[in-house]
């Protein structure tokens, strides 16, 4: 045959994509056979039960379908009908057309908005601008966009934590340019440190590498932890002092179970700090918080500290694939502007909302203790996010790739090695969602807890 | 600032989309300031008062919101209750979650018994296989992947037509290609012909290139062409004695305008020749045909004659991104899938059909013909897809990319200078769409004469 392995792009074998790597495709080809799996290896809610908000959902379907409002306007709230209404003023064409490139301008405006109302407090406001937001297919485009722009030759580096989100691993492996892993500190809830930092930084300087770039997972995936205005404000004090530009993954702002742990962005400690060099990529997506909608792909990116020149460059590396899909582009627009006090869908709202939300908390505690609680077993607390990432004590010579492999034999449970996302050497893990439903988290701990005893 | 021109990289500030290029920034720019704008730079029938087929509308309205069937079932057909029940059991959770990487297995099924049905008759039947079959967000995120798996080095060559969609063109250079540009024949309706390719292979091969595939568009964009099964043929056998991949850009099929000029797939070719070594990936789309629904990016992709080992790592690499938007892939099985005789929507849907590239064949050839008319111009038949591509003559020393600028300042028209396609040196062309409403055509040539005649 013309294409082979042999003269497939090397940059493409050598990409690794562990959280749809083999053991996935294990656990499906079990599946077939008649096997029952309990998929823990994504964050993907509505898989596992979740159902998606009403509002949105009713959004959608009037704005797929305009003549609904007419045919049976009983059906819908009626701040639900103005939402949709207006979607199609301001879009013009619906859902059918190509948008401009960066996205729809009024769900670019809305995004500002939602960005300075987040942001802003009686101390700082905090400005954003729709002209420096694009509309993305998810936040995995996002991130692929901005490492694109970033990478420019086969010794610029990208600092990414470890663990990680493979993502970022496997993009940069496809752009060609090299991860440079900073580890993050598992004993103090996988905390992120100036010496860790400067110690990764050069080690990579010393290999000849050109560091261009740092990316910091926050609320942290799959380490469940987050980050202290504190921490951010180093990070970009770090980023600054070494020309790095900063991308900073905030897909799960809206996932954190502490009253303690607010989420806190990259935005607003730079406009707190008034730094002006450090260019900033941050991403947001529809997949995750309480919305959980993965499958309709909807994200963006905000960009800061980007001059004119390079933000057409980024708009015409968008445009390549003309726009993100206008479905996502809507649920966008819904993630910032959701029912509001008043309006008639609000109270539904704020149960469905609360009600995930209370969910994930509550599944979230009982899986880090009863992980936690298994001999050989130690699990930090999850205070953000959807995962946890417990260390665990395995015989002498046997890995976490042969451990959960053997634990989706034995009990249909699906986890993702370690080492997909990075760990000290010596040390193993696995990262498991916090999605199965409250009764079964139960199951999954005591069917892990009896295979752990007696693997060998 | 951290991120600046000179340290981006160069492949990104290297490749070019014309279609989105500096002419349509100007265009956008004109009408902020109140100026009419007639968009004739992209194909985009919805943005042009094209109406969505009801049935796609109706169906994702329901997939969107479920609820709808039993809160107001006589809002809709019975067969689209049905068709909707039947995507919301076979993709288990809905709109809402991640799919598999290569999309939902039903609808790849949906896909490869739609292609062996066109593809097969009496004489032959055509076989296609779902696992062979991707899910994409429109076509260009497919011809993106199938680019990228063929680029291996920066000395490897891919063939694209002159002139050629630009998405052929940015890709190859974002992937660190060569673009090695075959001509067509413009007097003979832009045909393709074995010595046109011979002689661009032999060029690349001195420049040290190493050719590794050839696109073709059929039917032709934007050169408006339908290719011939024995050109399909020629082709076919070309990529076999230079080893060659064969990238076959079909999502036009449905876009033709005579009986004469009937669509014949890459996939039907290979079939029929019994050719079991040149790698095949043919490209489909909602975007085109008579649903034109760009925005909801819907597209599939399918590839033949590969082996088990480039189909994982083309399914690694679709992974890295998760999955195609759900919508879209909704979208698709509609597209392969629509009312059949007998159903309660069947009527309605093929009126509106009819109605859509009826109109489409109407503006062509009014087009066409107008655009023939003018002194200095020379326009080929339009016999597919949704673009004429005339030749113009301009006065010593002008060029298109100056009289398409100044065409718009003057009428408010924006078409493509031949330059962002690429033409024959010393030519010059543009391409405009024939996608405005039928009486603004008219308003389109006779502006564009009226210009012409006082353009120096």
């Amino acid at each position: 045959m013309t294409l082979t392995l042999s003269n497939l792009a090397k940059a493409v074998i050598d990409s690794q994509y562990a959280v749809r790597g083999p053991i996935v495709a294990r656990a499906q080809e079990l599946e077939r056979t008649g096997r029952k799996i309990i998929y823990c290896n994504i964050g993907n809610p509505q898989a596992l039960g979740q159902k998606p908000l009403t509002y949105v959902r009713q959004v959608l379907a009037l704005t797929e379908w305009p003549e609904l409002a007419s045919k049976a306007p009983e059906a819908f709230p009626e701040d639900i009908l103005a939402t949709a209404k207006t979607i199609m003023t301001e879009s013009k064409s619906g859902l059918g057309a190509y948008s401009e490139s960066k996205g729809l301008k009024f769900v670019r405006k809305a995004i500002a908005e939602f960005i300075q109302e987040r942001d802003s407090d009686e101390a700082l406001a905090v400005k954003a601008d729709p002209e420096h937001i694009y509309l993305t297919d998810g936040a995995s485009k996002g991130v692929q966009t901005a490492l694109r722009c970033v990478i420019a030759s086969d010794r610029d580096g990208v600092m990414v934590p470890t663990p990680q989100y493979p993502l970022y691993s496997a993009a940069i492996t496809l752009y060609g340019g090299v991860q440079v892993g900073y580890y993050l500190d598992e004993a103090s809830g996988w905390s992120l440190s100036r010496g860790m930092l400067d110690e990764a930084y050069a080690k990579a300087r010393k290999e000849g590498t050109k560091v261009k770039a740092i990316c910091v997972i926050n609320p942290g995936n799959p380490t469940g932890s987050v980050l202290s205005r504190d921490n951010i404000a180093m990070v970009i004090g770090f980023a600054k002092e070494h020309g790095l530009s900063v991308l900073a993954d905030e897909v799960y702002q809206k996932n954190t179970y502490r009253a303690e742990d607010r989420f806190t962005s990259f935005a607003r400690v730079l406009t707190e700090l008034g730094e002006k060099e450090v260019s900033l990529f941050s991403f947001h997506s529809c997949s995750k918080g309480y919305l959980g909608e993965c499958g309709q792909r909807g994200g963006y990116m905000e960009v800061r500290n980007l001059a004119e020149d390079v933000i057409a460059q980024i708009t015409k590396l968008q445009s390549i694939a003309l726009c993100s899909n206008l479905p996502g582009q809507v649920l966008v627009y819904l993630l910032v502007r959701p029912p509001r006090p008043g309006d008639q869908s609000y109270e539904l709202f704020i149960s469905e909302r609360d009600g995930v939300i209370d969910a994930l908390k509550r599944r979230a505690a009982l899986l880090a203790e009863g992980l936690d609680s298994i001999p050989g077993y130690s699990c930090q607390p999850i205070t953000g996010a959807m995962y946890a990432f417990p260390t665990i004590t395995l015989p002498a010579g046997r890995n976490d790739d042969e451990y959960c492999l053997a634990l989706l034999e034995k009990t249909g449970i699906c986890v993702i090695p370690g080492s997909g996302f990075g760990q000290l050497p010596g040390t193993a893990h696995f990262r498991t969602t916090i999605l199965p439903p409250l009764e079964q988290i139960e199951e999954v701990v005591s069917k892990i807890r009896e295979f752990h005893l007696s693997w060998r």
